[in-house]
């Protein structure tokens, strides 16, 4: 039953199955009321890299909870925002990120993204008004975020509440060349910002692109002094076996926004990390020109401590190891999952492995095949949660070869058990 | 210096003072890394209510964070989750609110009352579209939140982007019948929803109106169907004496924001709570009628397991005694403040006492003596941070009454400080 005082998230309760209540996590597990657990194979919603409960970031949060779990971020500062914003530009972003402006989830990081970007025009004194996103792009629940999306039935009831944004094709494998011909023509002197899921086009299916058609992109609006936003929500954090999707291009974005594996999956941060020559726009003698953006809780001190524990954590070769362990184990199921008639457009990045099941009625989040397959899956203690017809597997790093070997068993039971019940959707 | 790495929120770092690095907090008092102390006279942003580093929030945390830190909160709950709502909808909201529906931050939480508001009406097949909102309001950052919010030098590079909201005069002072009429006149069949902060416009300028006003327009809001949203992210958890704000009105909202005080302050979360006969609107067997709105962290273990431990220390008769000794110093400083010709227009609404410095050039956020004023309180150990040229004291609830003197002290000294600097701005 659900909860009488709780709604939740992105479900229509009316014909949505029970919520499981858990109890506890320990590495990829999670264990419910009754004693069962579930392999959790999204890293819950996208977010865990680490495993459950961990409880090395457990001490460093307790730490800072008897240190100092808050303070206002405007008009002082703390060791563990510094060390953390120092250690992202350091170590892990591109040279030309050097500032770090932290928010609360992935939806806020991309508004600040959208306002830096907007309002860094405005500060040069060259309004520019366009921005360029993906078909089928995601950017979060937000306003700004929603505008920046694929209009569809997640923005139904707010379009005229949205602001216009112009959409063009992802360079999708074969369609490369026409989608940037298309981002070219579209790419103007009016155009603010391209704001992009580098590589994999979450939400909208796990659609995936190749990292040079993006390169070409970026250096098609870098040419024309468009500002590039990655939103690496999703695929930071070696998501895609690189730190970060983007590494993989050779002309690099102005903007990050971070969010999801930035705390190890632990709790909401969401950071936006930009080039110098944005923030410089914007540091002036005129008080009009500053962002005027800050939550209540920027910069954390717990959140904070939790993102440098989770670095400790990533920055280890053992981490390095298990990222690479489950992209090759991918890699070779992925063979495996070719050969099966039920299942089509296999498709890896790095961390990352997702299929369409073969239904005949084409690909969509809303495909009634979905609820069969994530009650298949969840009776055999594996949690995916299919987008519509789409099957991902998205594990923390520490999930074990044994627990890895249940999800494939179970995806590769699910052909002969819906033949048998004459489920099979094609 | 700042931290070349850091770009901080709302600050125009160019002729900013230096951020002072806090160490630790403990009670009302934060430490920098000279072993200075500062009275947080503002609750760090309004956040905190039980004081920095509180050991019993600390231990929640952290035996939640060692059992489970997160978990997918769509086809999944938790103890602490289920928790918190029921509490909320048990012990503290008005009985004609049953849902709760979880984010990240104050502006999420708005962002989800609007969205909720907007699509209730598309549900029912009656689709409205005006909103209004107070002159002078402030509800958040994102795009949804800025544009309900008061058109200003904080939203001014994204004018054209905001959607479009009827802006009417709080009940303020003396002018009470007349905005009750102009809000009569405005609000029609064609309102979806009425957005306010009940008795305190916050960042607008601690602006405070009587509740017996605001009752009134919910009355007429609600005789007209009219949806109304409270924003209590501020008001909440008895900052304004009452438990909410709104708790002073008999004729109630349908929708609360939630946020700050939540969690203790500890840490970010959001809460829009709602009636029924909205969740009602959204459960059908039409999937395309749910809310599709869910961030990653939605009712993350940790922070509700924090917001379980502030509200244990809220329902504490201590802490009700804290938040009565404070509301009657603050009532009894008032009276001294009357007397001082550098002060007008002091005003109190429970534990928030503000008042203005008389300037000559009127209340506004941007006054230069705000910079004076600032450095004036750090210098001597007080966190005051004031809105232009009004100042306020917001202090945690366990302030004891040797820091609140201090915080009065360093007010009434004020005076013969500006006065023997020829800084008197009047």
């Amino acid at each position: 039953m659900q909860h009488p005082n709780i709604w939740p998230p992105f479900t229509q309760v009316k014909n949505a199955p029970d919520p499981i209540f858990i109890t506890h996590g320990k590495g990829a597990l999670l264990f419910d009321k009754a004693g069962r657990s579930y392999v959790d194979a999204i890293s819950s919603w996208w977010t865990n890299i680490h495993g459950h409960a961990h409880p090395y970031i457990a001490e460093k949060i307790y730490e800072q909870a008897n240190t100092l779990e808050h303070v206002i971020f405007a008009g002082f500062s703390h060791a563990q925002a510094e060390r953390l914003a120092e250690r992202l530009v350091r170590d892990h972003l591109p040279h030309n990120i050097q500032k770090i402006f932290f928010s609360d989830n992935g939806s806020t990081a991309v508004e600040v993204g959208i306002k830096m970007a907007i309002q860094y025009w405005q500060n040069i004194g060259q309004k520019r008004h366009k921005i360029i996103a993906f078909e089928h792009a995601y950017h979060g629940d937000t306003f700004g975020s929603m505008s920046v999306s694929e209009r569809g039935p997640f923005t139904g009831a707010f379009h005229d509440m949205l602001f216009d944004v112009q959409f063009v094709q992802a360079p999708f494998p074969g369609k490369e060349k026409e989608a940037i011909a298309a981002f070219a023509a579209c790419a103007d002197g009016d155009t603010a910002a391209f704001l992009f899921e580098p590589c994999i086009l979450g939400a909208g299916g796990m659609l995936m692109y190749a990292a040079e058609a993006l390169d070409e992109m970026i250096r098609i609006a870098r040419d024309k002094k468009i500002l590039c936003i990655a939103d690496e929500v999703m695929t930071g954090f070696y998501r895609s076996g690189h730190f970060f999707a983007t590494d993989a291009c050779t002309h690099k974005p102005d903007i990050y926004c971070l969010s999801k594996g930035l705390t190890g999956g632990t709790m909401a941060m969401g950071i936006t990390a930009c080039a110098s020559y944005i923030y410089d726009a914007f540091y002036s003698d005129d008080k009009f020109k500053a962002l005027f953006h800050g939550h209540s809780f920027t910069a954390n001190p717990l959140a904070c401590a939790a993102a440098n524990a989770s670095l400790d954590i990533l920055e280890q070769a053992e981490t390095k190891q298990n990222i690479r362990r489950i992209a090759e184990r991918h890699t070779a199921f992925a063979h495996l999952l070719k050969e099966q008639s039920l299942y089509e457009n296999v498709r890896q990045c790095g961390t990352v492995l997702a299929f369409d099941v073969v239904t005949g009625s084409g690909t969509d989040y809303f495909n009634t095949i979905r609820n069969t397959l994530y009650a298949f899956f969840m009776e055999r203690g594996i949690l995916l949660r299919p987008l519509g017809n789409t099957l991902y597997i998205m594990p923390p790093y520490c999930i074990r070869d044994e627990e890895l070997d249940a999800v494939y068993a179970s995806i590769l039971a699910l052909p002969a058990y819906l033949a048998e019940r004459s489920l099979n959707p094609s």
